[in-house]
């Protein structure tokens, strides 16, 4: 059956944060399970949401309590439990992904990630810090380029793969040419000049990117919603096309993360682009009950070899649990529904199914030779 | 059990118009049923649509007909009938927010549409209508701001909302900034010189929107698909973010209205923005079969309280029932599914119902302190 | 009962090319059920799609094999049989509308394909493909106006409508206004002083546009996801709004061309006008098990007089015959849906499964007056 063996595969969750380290009263948690940076209303709590329902129906009876527990019950049972290992182990996670680059000190490691979950996990590296990290080491504005390049050199001889957030500083409507290097310098010099931090020049974004693409990993780009942050409709990967034709022959692949709501979008440059992957990650969380009405679309026009899962967790590790609850059950239903229809057969479905969760993230990032 | 809790609802219809005051002959109602203003071609019926067969189907048994009686049938029958009196009182809705600035002459007012519904009425300003009325008084134009200010002052007095069709005159792809007094001025004078008359001068269109945002009561946008007038790529509410951002500080709610087809990008902007709030009404009443399957997608990113009903109607009142019947019986529909699969328990399917088409709006408006 | 009747139907394929005419190998086959025209990569196969899973499906059974048989069986199979005569007679089209402007020498033309299929055939000329041919045999810049208007008489005397591919060669986001006769001729300068070859100047295309839309002949658009030459967000049909504003009072009648994922920005853009018109034919056969959930959509807001049948097949015979297929599958299954939970009459879903599949093609050709 279908779900059996979805339920019993295990996932490469390839793009992931570590869990939170300590406890959390109830403004914390519910802080943690939106994508908004701003304090919850009073009139309003995150719980009357798709992802907080999913929290009680699908986490709550690992805690011992039954489904669809109430938050306060729930957030009672949670201080007394080891939720890290728990909701971790329960992921059925061979392989982490891990995404260093927000917020790392606030969660775990990638080392502590794969003691607690009993998985292995594997570093990936966020090109954005990097280059801030670099500006705190390097005074000498010339001198970034080559540092940088140093930088990336040691950070990614044991990573697994290089991510972008420029959907989160600037959007995907930049200039897709590789910049100058006197355009490097002029852009490194302003940016210096007004104190360096946070990077957010499109100019140092796209040097960024295209430094990446050189690297020769994999690159993660964050694509479409997330945190307030951004601006939606700049974040939709259509604006990407020219830049994706660009960095076509440098033989890098590009995975396309999350992409709602422009998953449609997503799934049809994976479609034309031999170079291009993708996941509905954040997506298949945040929706919860909808999940596979959402994984159903992305499913129309990708090419089944370029699905891949992730949860996107950040936090709280029932995250990182729900997300693949919530795509083991998705995809089942999914994949039974074409089954059922007559469309696909049985086969097609565990085949495809495995795809999707594990065997095609283990080819792109090469996870059986590590 | 959740229909039977859905139906018995008694609603808040947040946004609609007037009821038409007089008959219709079949050419006249055919017209109101489209959100196109061009005649309708001789090959074809307004009809053939999603809303002609709602209407056939779901008022035809109120006129005392079969269900899917014709066209015709259906027009002789409602020749003979109190339709007004007899559509209003069968929404089920107990409070109406009357957008009194479309065509008000020809539909009925505020207090009628309370007197033939029996449920009370309250009255929504729509901004651009009183400029164009503050022009029609005031020959000076350096006097024109503090005018509106004062008329604003006047009408909002007893008013329960403002509303922006912003939309349709422009769209949102405006600068966010509040104008300056002296680029108002200057719009203003370029204004007066061509006329006056409708409004479609950016800069007076955020002037209003500002000034709007700063009186305080909940300002609705028209978000998305509507009349001929519109080009429904600049009606995405995407593109409202970085004014949504900066109005943010006044603690004024903003309200995106119908949203279709943009209704997921609506959904994250009330996910990651406070005081946004968003409703599907127009669109459910024109999708109709397909009702519940685009309220589900607009139930996948938007917080729960955020959430409000609306017909959005105008002329014939069965557009005012349709709106209160489609919605519940795709509420219902939605919710259910979700409770069948497991996903949400019965009782969060009743609150939620509950918080969407009365309790949200009863808070966001303070109905209760009326 | 609704799927016999729409199984029986005689459709109107109101946009096909020809189909391949010699024998094709894995790699070939491969290459022609794909939208990208890059190499596949060795690590997958463009089987592994909703379209490659639907021809294991649906096809298979016609060369005598089980349903979901492997694809190596299938390229066997089909390498022993007459596929073209096949599969265009079991499409049950009784006229194909023939687009002769794409790589027209490899696959059969307007004649092989009726007598191949033993239906009427009837040509689309595609305007770009007329230009270009003009320039071959016009030396003269300030001949070429007139040239192409002779050209366009000759070629549309016994042709059936116009094709447009602007969206491929540009994008939807062009100046509306039609170009001046200067501005034309500065653009072809431009042109030829460049060698002539693939147009691509905005200013040519959308003088073609206009001329086009000048001949009378209904011009149909590609519109939305097609293969890797375009940029997504450029094909939305949403950007041509006051290109169809303008073309209004010429009094032709424009067809949006498959459209996804724009399919309900299309359908507003038929609702609200009553020249324009739509399909989901290239959609249809790509998406394949979720033919009925995007046929669903495009049922949101279209009106159903302004629906259309068409596979855009090119290549394979099988896909001349899927996109009938997969059609009358999910409309029987979209329309059955809807008269199950009570929303229409089997009557409606009847006749409008009629409109859709044939009679609105029937009225927009005049293909009764043929």
């Amino acid at each position: 059956m279908l779900s059996d063996h979805v339920d019993g595969l295990a996932l490469v969750d390839h793009h992931v944060h570590g869990a939170v380290k300590g406890p959390l009263d109830r403004t914390g948690f519910e802080q943690l399970i939106t994508e908004s940076d701003r304090p919850v209303p009073p009139w309003m709590s995150t719980f009357d949401s798709q992802l907080g329902l999913a929290i009680r129906r699908y986490c709550a009876p690992l805690l011992g309590l039954p489904a669809h527990a109430s938050a306060d019950d729930y957030l009672a049972a949670r201080a007394h439990a080891d939720v890290n290992s728990l909701f971790l182990r329960a992921a059925g996670v061979s392989d982490y992904l891990v995404d260093t680059g927000y917020l790392g000190d606030a969660v775990t490691g990638v080392d502590e990630l794969a003691k607690l979950s009993g998985s292995r996990a594997h570093e990936v590296v966020r090109l954005e810090a990097e280059l801030e990290y670099v500006s705190t080491q390097e005074s000498d504005v010339a001198a970034v380029p080559d540092a940088l390049v140093r930088r990336l050199e040691e950070r990614t001889g044991g990573a697994i793969g290089l991510k972008s957030i420029v959907a989160y500083r600037y959007g995907f409507d930049f200039d897709p040419a590789e910049p100058s290097s006197a355009d490097v310098l002029t852009a490194l010099d302003r940016w210096y000049s007004s104190g360096a931090g946070r990077v957010a020049d499109p100019v140092l974004l796209r040097w960024l990117l295209w430094t990446g693409a050189r690297r020769g990993l994999p690159l993660q780009l964050h694509v479409g919603f997330g945190d307030t942050e951004l601006q939606l409709h700049r974040a939709d990967p259509a604006l990407l096309t020219e830049w994706l034709r660009l960095v076509e022959p440098l033989g890098t692949q590009v995975v396309l993360l999350h992409c709602y709501p422009f998953h449609r979008n997503a799934a049809y440059l994976a479609h034309v682009f031999p170079h291009v992957h993708l996941d509905l990650g954040l997506t298949t969380m945040y929706v919860g009950a909808r999940a596979a009405a959402v994984l159903a679309e992305g499913l129309e026009l990708a090419p089944f070899a370029k699905l891949l899962y992730s949860s996107d967790a950040w936090g709280p590790a029932e995250l990182h649990f729900l997300g693949a609850a919530l795509w083991r059950r998705a995809v089942s239903s999914v994949l039974d529904g074409f089954v059922a229809q007559g469309d696909w057969s049985a086969d097609d479905a565990v085949r495809v199914a495995t795809l999707w969760g594990r065997e095609n993230a283990v080819r792109l990032y090469g996870l059986d030779q590590r």
